[in-house]
């Protein structure tokens, strides 16, 4: 064994705690010695919002929040800040919120503090991105990664469980594949392991019980785990293949990872025997496929491409995309018979392990 | 169970690879857009550091180091920085090299690149030290953290194997207080898990093999985790115990930890059985007590206090002082009683487990 690795650490400071985001968004904007927040947070979002800054003399509220994050939507956001004199972002909301305050950042450089109400991990990354013309581009910057992110699993009761679902097994999907991405390193993979513990235990209990903190809490912070390894590690065989598929056939994201991450697992696994029993362990099984065929079980996970627009005969040109983004590390090598043959596991939902 | 905690991620690049320090020194260098580097090292240090900084234009070399950092000695660092306009520390050494470094960085606010030489950690903490008359006072800046280590295990080689050890258990005393100390977070117990995991396999490579690169590269790779983990987590029990021993009877650093760890670890595992569980598996034994048993006799750690000089006399006063000084959040509680027996097992050599 060589240890070998390139490793940086984002600066960040996370709050985590239930039922206290009011009082940790005023603590964080003072630590930053801001004083004129603009107070990012979706129409649709404002129940949850306004709880949060209601003791904060906020300079301006800003509620145009558009998925995928124009630039004519970053624009006149970021026109809004500098009209006000803004010293701060607060950003409340999923992804999209997130993001708009990350396109402000970008050309500001104002500090951000992010209280994300899903588990897209958007908060813990140092990525942007942008739409223009249906065409996204994506970046990374040390201006746009939040300072600070407040964490309260209670701000996520009230998102379903299906999307809580399908949002925690995107995140899931996060840590597998950092534990083979181009730039994975032993501390991506301890930090991904922790969220894979994490989100093995919170999710079965959110579907259970889901109005229940335990599970809400569990699944935030492996959420978070996610995040943080997926973007030191880049993305793995996995999110290569959902990119493609989402990419040519519009395929929906979360449900597309989460038919495709079981047959990368089994893909991959036998070629990585030790970070196999390490997952297996984070997985609470025997096996790593079989932990988290056990999961997918539990929360009543999507099995099939077939059910969600893909055609068999959409598969071979799908191999020659995917072929072409191959990482070059990918632990099994990756030919186009045994790639096809993924994909059409993948597509038909036979289960693997 | 509740998810709460505070974590700070500081910002520092590592870049770890044997035999290969000289090229990511000047890359390092070049990445900060430095050209005057004022290389620190110690005259015994010479012969590790000349090739690492051979091809560089170093504005100023800088040799005089001194244990504990006495502040004359940071003050003319300080001159000599100034005096040749220079725009990055190159530290090469152990623990008073770094130091040394820190203490010109406090006050310069110049960014260090840190290549340690012992398992010592300072390199990946943003806490300073410097002495003036005996006296030592420490303090926490973000300047003084290294924007870049360079790791490269080849540079431990010469490292004598009874100093490796004691260095190595310094390091999992980290790893160890970190699961419970004050500031504890499940981030850094993540990290000071795999700490250990390194650490318990890095060692007993080391002794079996000192000039085997794979021992001590884990070993180098567990320092580094243990060092994240205890800058975040904090000075625990057994931290607080040894300082009092220390301070109170001049014992010797290394052989200390190496010796109270297992009575302190005996003390807490029962009171937190599954952060015992956790450890348990990261030594790779059914028991913590029973893992860290097996690594010491593996690596032959001293025993007995009464073998460094402390006397059975001083126990009563040694109970006094650390009874003061006792983290609150301790999972067992601490009472004089079980303080005392704790202590005596550590001077007379008792084994746990």
């Amino acid at each position: 064994m060589t240890v070998t690795f390139t490793h940086e650490a984002l600066p960040q400071r996370v709050v985590f705690a239930s039922y206290q985001a009011a009082g940790h968004v005023a603590d964080e904007v003072a630590r930053l010695g801001a004083a004129r927040p603009m107070v990012i947070a979706a129409e649709a979002g404002r129940s949850l919002a306004d709880p949060l800054v209601a003791a904060l003399p906020a300079a301006v509220r800003h509620t145009e929040v558009v998925m995928h994050v124009p630039t004519d939507v970053a624009e006149r956001a970021r026109t809004a800040a500098e009209e006000h004199d803004v010293d701060v972002l607060i950003s409340i909301g999923g992804g999209s919120t997130t993001g708009l305050a990350k396109a402000v950042a970008l050309t500001t450089g104002l500090p951000i503090v992010a209280v994300p109400t899903t588990y897209a991990g958007s908060e813990a990354t140092n990525v942007w991105g942008l739409t223009e013309g249906g065409r996204k581009t994506t970046g990374v910057d040390p201006r746009v990664l939040p300072r600070s992110v407040v964490y309260d699993a209670s701000l996520m009761l009230s998102l379903p469980v299906p999307l809580s679902v399908a949002s925690g097994l995107n995140a899931l999907a996060h840590c597998v594949d950092s534990m083979w991405a181009p730039r994975t390193d032993p501390i991506d993979q301890a930090l991904a392991l922790e969220g894979i513990r994490a989100l093995r235990q919170g999710l079965p209990e959110v579907v259970r019980d889901p109005q229940g903190i335990d599970g809400r809490e569990r699944t935030l912070y492996g959420a978070y785990l996610a995040a943080v390894a997926f973007a030191s590690a880049g993305s793995g065989l996995h999110h290569k293949i959902c990119h493609v598929l989402g990419g040519m056939y519009n395929l929906p994201h979360a449900q597309t990872h989460a038919v495709v991450l079981p047959h990368v697992l089994a893909f991959n696994a036998p070629s990585v025997p030790d970070t196999e029993q390490r997952m297996a362990a984070a997985f609470g099984e025997t096996s790593a496929v079989q932990g988290l065929q056990r999961l997918r079980e539990q929360v009543g996970a999507p099995r099939a491409l077939r059910d969600y627009g893909l055609r068999e005969t959409d598969i071979p040109a799908a191999v020659d995309a995917v072929l072409a983004a191959v990482p070059p590390n990918n632990p099994t090598l990756v030919n186009r018979e045994n790639l096809e043959g993924l994909l059409r596991r993948a597509w038909d939902g036979r289960e693997t392990g």
